[in-house]
């Protein structure tokens, strides 16, 4: 496959978003990605979508913003792996325009979920898990995650209130990022007084939903005059059971590691070259079994890393540098676009307060359901 | 990009599956094409499917399949582009065995919609048209197809009886078909005698929706020991306006002439080199407006095509050879694939009653809304 770059970027700001349509939110995105790209057009265009079905009454995205955006006549198709479908529309851009199938595509993840009442939009989401063995029993998408984080913090002996490190980094981060939905840092004391959602996780151990949408351009990379700034240097994508009940270790994200796996030997790197990482911190065990899974932490031992304040953006290991899912917001189908778009700015130099020094190697990682579809990508910094 | 060889092909019957659920469907699919590629497994699953999220209340269908079937691990993702989702998706299995990122892929295109209330049915399949412009104002998608008859028939002066031979000729290639939905031959008096659905369709000109699945096992040709029987010898996909509304023509399907021009030029060959067409007949007005743009007919003259009988299997350009979406039965988001697994069929030599003598080049044509998202496929005979 030949070498794929990142030509150009652009997002919208995750919010409730009452006055923008879904092709509105996600034109805005392709506009500035395009522009930022100098780009009138592209071959194809991929979508990553995962509800618009049920919350906006409307399939069919690929042609919808292929027209909307002024690219009639280009190829298009939406992609769904459920929270994943931002990264796995990715890697299907990558792979056509590295198989040279086109020569150009933009890919854009977009959600509009604040349109429709909550318990839609909580029915909606639990499709992403298995019909049969966990929806159908009455789990939802955030009790699931609280089974998990219980069990997490019975295995190894953690306190609910270890965990607080990964919020209060993710609302600061989010505090000079025009595009994120909250600018509210938070305390040990605001994290500790949240609201109950699921026990264990609070209102501040779960990210937001939201509308919004995030894009990126996408050529060859020796078609750049000069020698491209970003380049995809890893791309690696692996499903575990839908449900939860299945696997043999509900601690363990395997499809994390192998998905890091293949993008680490891709790159031709180690984990200790990622000078960056946005993780898929959907609720805050979730940042800790990624950190683990990818190798960055011992098992068990995440929130000691968040603890010593490695995750910062001056840390080890920086991650949600500009808000995470927690702080930027969730908007489901988009998420692993903005991820792609936050490190791409990292590697430009264009992250601001939040900036990590001299980054050169960013990692994004976007899960589908409860682990069960992980795509992760390591972008490169060029000449 | 390398070339592509389909190694196995795999099909359920068209048919009201109750007793079977949607994974167990394509799982039947993927196994029967997996026995008959002799392979045990794929690096990857891409899985064609337009309303799984509201029909079944399951999206993730990516994760959920490819553990069913034995390939928890693989990479998986959902590909959406409405009733063109199969053709949609066996596209990117092919960028994605193209590009090198796999050496393997199943790609499965599965629906089952007879388990949901005619009225949620109709109200899925609405989501392909246009939210704003169609669905909204009232216009369901046979409406949408009536009011494009109704026009055909207006600018060329043809009668509704003309198009009596797409249907008879669909429901006399199915009755050997195994796996076709409908056993029964129809006459020229069942045609005129039938329902009317919106005027001028009736139910004669409608294809059945139903449950079903089809699936391929997609390898590079050049791995095949002794060369390969099947390749993909030409691919093309292009949008148009989502809303019919919005065409300067509604009697032009320009993203079939676009994407047919690509998988010509891609396989170096010209249209009266297609030995068999799987065309989208979902509607007979959509049959003869896809022979026109492909080449086969003048404008306004595939109904002469039809009533001279070249769209049977002994004429010029066979069409519906194993049913068609008239008969053989219209899973939406698997039909594309059924449309795959029947030209392969017909270039291995298993297409019995209907086989078309020595085919060498099979073209099949999946629409996705009412021509706003067109996969082309040529599929070539090997040595």
């Amino acid at each position: 496959m030949r070498e794929v770059a990142i030509l150009g970027i652009g997002q919208t700001r995750v919010d409730e978003h009452w006055d923008k349509s879904l092709k509105e939110l996600a034109g805005e995105a392709v506009f500035e990605a395009l522009k930022d790209a100098r780009r009138e057009s592209v071959d194809a265009v991929f979508v990553g979508n995962m509800m618009s079905g049920s919350a906006n009454h409307q399939q069919h995205l690929g042609a919808l913003i292929a027209d909307w955006v002024g690219l009639r006549y280009s190829e298009a198709m939406r992609v769904e792996a459920a929270c994943g479908s931002g990264g796995a529309a990715f890697r299907s851009g990558l792979m056509a325009v590295g198989s040279g199938a086109v020569e150009s595509a933009v890919v854009v993840g977009v959600e509009k979920m604040t349109d429709s009442p909550g318990d839609e939009i909580t029915a909606a989401l639990a499709t992403a898990a298995d019909a049969d063995y966990e929806a159908d029993m009455g789990l939802s998408f955030v009790a699931l995650n609280a089974l998990i984080m219980q069990r997490y913090l019975h295995e190894y002996g953690w306190k609910h209130a270890d965990f607080a490190p990964f919020s209060i980094n993710a609302h600061r981060n989010a505090l000079e990022n025009p595009f994120a939905r909250f600018h509210e840092a938070i305390t040990e004391a605001d994290y500790h007084k949240a609201p109950m959602v699921a026990d264990p996780i609070n209102l501040m151990d779960a990210s937001p939903m939201g509308d919004g949408a995030a894009a990126v351009v996408l050529v060859p990379a020796d078609s750049i005059r000069g020698g491209a700034t970003i380049t995809v240097a890893g791309s690696g994508s692996s499903t575990d059971t839908l449900a939860v009940q299945d696997r043999q270790d509900a601690l363990w994200l395997s499809a994390a590691y192998r998905s890091a796996k293949q993008a680490y030997d891709q790159a031709g790197i180690s984990r200790e070259q990622i000078d960056v990482f946005e993780s898929h911190d959907a609720f805050s065990i979730m940042a800790a079994l990624s950190l683990e899974a990818c190798g960055f932490a011992e098992r068990g031992q995440a929130p000691r890393l968040a603890l010593e304040g490695a995750i910062l953006p001056t840390g080890r290991i920086p991650i949600a540098t500009r808000g995470g899912l927690k702080a930027r917001g969730h908007p489901v189908g988009a998420t692993g676009m903005y991820q792609i778009v936050e490190i791409a700015q990292q590697l430009r130099g264009q992250a601001g307060a939040t900036q990590v020094p001299d980054a050169i190697y960013g990692m994004a990682q976007n899960i589908g359901g409860s682990g069960s579809n992980i795509v992760t990508h390591i972008l490169k910094r060029g000449n």
